[in-house]
C-alpha cells in the first residue's frame, strides 16, 4: 500500500476503502507513515469529508490500534456519557454517582481542559488525596464497588488517536466532524462501555457554535457506536450560557456536592437527571424495576451523594476536606437594572481561563480555586451596583485581563425580552 | 503570526494576505514552521487554490529565500526556456547552443530526470568529462565565453522551493497547478534571465494530461513572469507521443547532436527552431537586425553544432568522444502492417525508466546507455515483422518489463483515419 496513493485518494473526492483506512492507520502509528504526510491526509479529509462506512472504519482502526477495556461480567450493565465540552460542565460530578446510586456502572475515563472549557480531572483533583490515574485493575475495583470510576484513559487505548489529535491540534485540522466523531468514539469504544450518551453541545462555548453542526456530529458519532453494536443515544445541550453559576475546578466541585445534596442550579440539576435518565435506558435499566431507581429520587434521598463519596474515597480522595479557594477576589457590579437577557458562555469560559482555571499548553498547571461566580443568571432580576460576577485568582494581576473578556458578555434588558432557550435542543438516536 | 491561522484561512477559502505568504515561507525555510504544518498548508492550497497575487507572492517569497543570480553587464540579452518535462524532450540540448549561435544568452538552469520523464543533466551526463556542477563564477565565465550555459541549480537558490517540493513529492500534493507554477518560476527568476520561453507540455506523456490543465499552469506562470518584470511567453506543445525518435540519455544525445547537424526528426528540429525563435523575440532580438541570425540557418550551416561543441568543452565534455552504450538489446516486431496511428507517450516513457534509463529514487543512478529507439512515429507506415522499437539496456532481464511496459502503447490502422496532431497547440503571452 503507497500512502501517497491513499491521499491522493481522498483529495480527489474518492471514498477510502477499508483496507486502505486500515492500513494508513497502522502504518502511522508505527511511523511509517510520516506526520506531514498524515496531516496532508488529513486536510483531504478535513476538505473532502467520510460517508459513514469511511467513519467507522476509521473508528474502528484506531480502536484496533490500542488495547480495549473489558467490563463484562459486573453484577450491572455499563454505561458512559461523553459531553463534547463546555463551560460550567460539571456535569460527570453528580452524574456518575446518580447512576450508579440508581443501579447502572460507569466507567468513565475523562480528560484536561486545553482552552476555555475546563476538564473533569482538573475539576476532581483539586480535592485532596483524589488521583485521576489508575490501572485497568484499580479501574474495575472501583467500578465494583462503587458502580462508578472517573479515571484518565491509559496510554494504551487508542495510541493511534492520541498521536493524530496531537498532529492536529498543529496543522488547523482540528473542526473536521469525522475526525472529531472518530477521535470521541474511538476512546469511548475503547473504554467497552455497552451504553454510551452523548452529550453535543452547541452555541458560544462549545466546539459547535450552530445547530446544523451539532446535529452532523452527533448524527456521526450515534452512527460509529450503532455500528460498533454500543447502544448509542445523543442530546443537543445548549452552551450559549454558562452551566450553573460557577466556572473553575473547585467552584464546580461545590456546585456539584450542591446538586448531590438535593440543592444547587436548575440547569445542572435538569440536565444531570436527563442524561441520568438516558443512561439507565440506554443499558437497559427502567426505574421502578429490578431495584432500579429514578434519578430525580436518587438526588433527593441522598442515596447519590453517598456514592459520591464512596467514589472519591476509592479513588484516594477525602470528600469532607475543605477544598481549595483562590487568595484573591475581585467583585464586578452590574452596571444596570433590569433583567440579564444574555450572558455569553465563551466569554465567561476565558476570563475563567485568563484567571487560571485552565491552560494554555498540556504541560501547564492548573489553579484549582481559580474561577468565575456568576450572580445571575440570564432571565434572572439584576440591580446597578449589585455584585454580577465575582473573579477567584491566586494573584491579583490577572483581574484586568479576565474583567476584559467580560466586557460585552452580557446584556441587561427589558424582562419581556428574555425567552429562556431550552436546555435539549434535540435528542438523535 | 501563528501558522494554524494561516493554515485556517486557505482551509476555509480566504486569501492569504502578502503578510501572511512573507512569514510563512520564511518561517518554513528556518525550521520554525513545521513539515507537517506545511503539508497540511499545501493540501488546502491544492484544494482551495491561490490567486494571481497570491501565487506571484508566494513565488516572490521563495525567491526572497535564496540568492539570485546576476547576469546583467553581457554583451547580449539573457533568455531561457523552461519545458514541463516530457518524454524524449532533449530540446534543451539544440535549443541552447542554437540561440547562443544567433546571438543570445541562455543561462539554463536544470534538473534530473524522476520518474518516467527523462531530465536534461542526465543526458548531458553521459557525455565523457562533462560537469553539471559549477560555481556562480564558472557558470559566468561559460555563459560569456559560448553564449550557453546549461548546469546544476546550487542549494542557495530557492531553498525554500527546494524544501517545499521534497514535501510535495511525498504528500500528494505535487500536481497544485499554482504551487507548480510556484516552484519553476522561483528557480527561473532566481536564475536571473531577462527574457523566459515556457514550454508547457500536454498529453499522456507530460504532467499536464489535458489542455484545459497545461493553458491554467501557462497562463499563471506567464503572469508570474510578467509580474516579476520577466519578458516571458508560453507555447502549448504536444506531448501524447514522444519527441523524436530516441528515448534515453546517450541516445538522445546523439539525436540532438543530428539536429545539430541539419538533419535529426522533424518533431525535435521544429521545436527547436519554435522555441528559439520565441526567445530570441523575448530577448528583444530580431534575425537579420544587428547580426542576429534565425534559428533554421543556424541549424543548417553548422553555427549551431560549433556552439554546442564550445558549450561541452566548456564544461569539461569531450563533444566527440564515443557515446556510451548499453550492452543488450531487444527488438520488439510490429505485429501488423498499416499505419502507426497512435503511440503513447507514458507508456513509452516507462519503459524507458524500465530499462535504467530513468531513476525511482533520487538518489539512484541512471544507465547512460539504456532507452528506447523508435523505428516509426505516428503517421508512418510499418510492416508486420519489421523492427518497430529497439530496446537498450545494461541487463537483459529488465527486457520483459519494458516490453510489458509497450503492450497496448501503439496502433497500426488504416491510412487514412491518422490526422497528424500539431506540435505547438498554443500560444500564451
Amino acid at each position: 500500500m503507497d500512502v501517497i496513493e491513499v491521499i491522493r485518494a481522498k483529495r480527489d473526492g474518492h471514498r477510502l476503502t477499508p483496507e486502505q483506512i486500515d492500513w494508513v492507520i497502522d502504518a502511522y502509528t508505527r511511523g511509517e507513515v510520516a506526520e506531514e504526510q498524515m496531516s496532508a491526509l488529513a486536510m483531504a479529509i478535513f476538505l473532502r469529508g467520510m460517508d459513514r462506512a469511511e467513519v467507522s472504519r476509521w473508528t474502528e482502526a484506531m480502536l484496533a490500534s490500542g488495547e480495549r477495556l473489558d467490563f463484562t461480567g459486573l453484577d450491572r450493565p455499563t454505561t458512559d456519557k461523553h459531553s463534547t465540552g463546555g463551560v460550567g460542565d460539571k456535569i460527570t460530578l453528580p452524574l456518575t454517582p446518580t447512576v450508579a446510586a440508581c443501579g447502572g456502572a460507569v466507567p468513565q475515563l475523562s480528560g484536561r481542559g486545553l482552552g476555555h472549557t475546563g476538564g473533569t480531572l482538573d475539576k476532581l483533583e483539586s480535592i485532596p488525596g483524589w488521583r485521576a490515574s489508575l490501572s485497568t485493575a484499580e479501574m474495575r475495583r472501583v467500578l465494583e464497588e462503587t458502580g462508578g470510576v472517573i479515571c484518565a484513559a491509559g496510554a494504551g487505548l487508542a495510541p493511534a488517536d492520541r498521536k493524530l489529535y496531537a498532529l492536529r491540534d498543529v496543522t488547523g485540522t482540528v473542526e473536521s466532524i469525522p475526525l472529531i466523531a472518530a477521535s470521541i468514539m474511538s476512546k469511548k469504544l475503547a473504554e467497552g462501555t455497552g451504553a454510551l450518551v452523548l452529550d453535543v453541545k452547541v452555541g458560544s462555548g462549545a466546539f459547535m457554535k450552530d445547530v446544523a453542526s451539532a446535529r452532523e456530529l452527533a448524527r456521526t458519532m450515534v452512527d460509529i457506536g450503532t455500528d460498533h453494536g454500543v447502544r448509542t443515544v445523543a442530546l443537543l445541550t445548549d452552551m450559549s450560557t454558562p452551566l450553573g453559576r460557577r466556572v473553575g475546578n473547585a467552584l464546580e466541585v461545590a456546585e456539584a456536592v450542591e446538586v448531590l445534596s438535593g440543592a444547587g442550579p436548575a440547569d445542572v440539576v435538569g440536565l444531570t437527571v436527563a442524561l441520568a435518565r438516558e443512561m439507565l435506558a440506554a443499558a437497559g435499566l427502567t426505574p421502578g424495576r429490578g431495584g432500579v431507581k429514578d434519578p430525580a429520587e436518587a438526588l433527593r434521598d441522598g442515596s447519590a451523594l453517598a456514592a459520591w463519596k464512596d467514589l472519591v474515597r476509592a479513588q484516594g480522595g477525602d470528600p469532607e476536606a475543605p477544598l481549595p479557594e483562590a487568595a484573591e477576589r475581585r467583585v464586578v457590579l452590574a452596571p444596570a437594572t433590569g433583567t440579564l437577557t444574555r450572558l455569553d458562555a465563551y466569554q465567561v469560559g476565558l476570563a475563567a481561563w485568563r484567571l487560571g482555571a485552565g491552560r494554555a499548553r498540556k504541560e501547564d498547571a492548573v489553579s484549582f480555586g481559580a474561577g468565575v461566580t456568576l450572580h445571575a443568571k440570564p432571565g434572572e432580576r439584576v440591580a446597578a451596583g449589585e455584585p454580577l460576577f465575582t473573579l477567584h485568582a491566586d494573584e491579583a494581576a490577572r483581574f484586568d485581563r479576565a474583567a476584559q473578556a467580560l466586557e460585552g458578555s452580557f446584556d441587561i434588558g427589558d424582562d419581556a425580552r428574555h425567552e429562556p432557550r431550552p436546555l435539549v435542543i434535540d435528542r438523535i438516536a
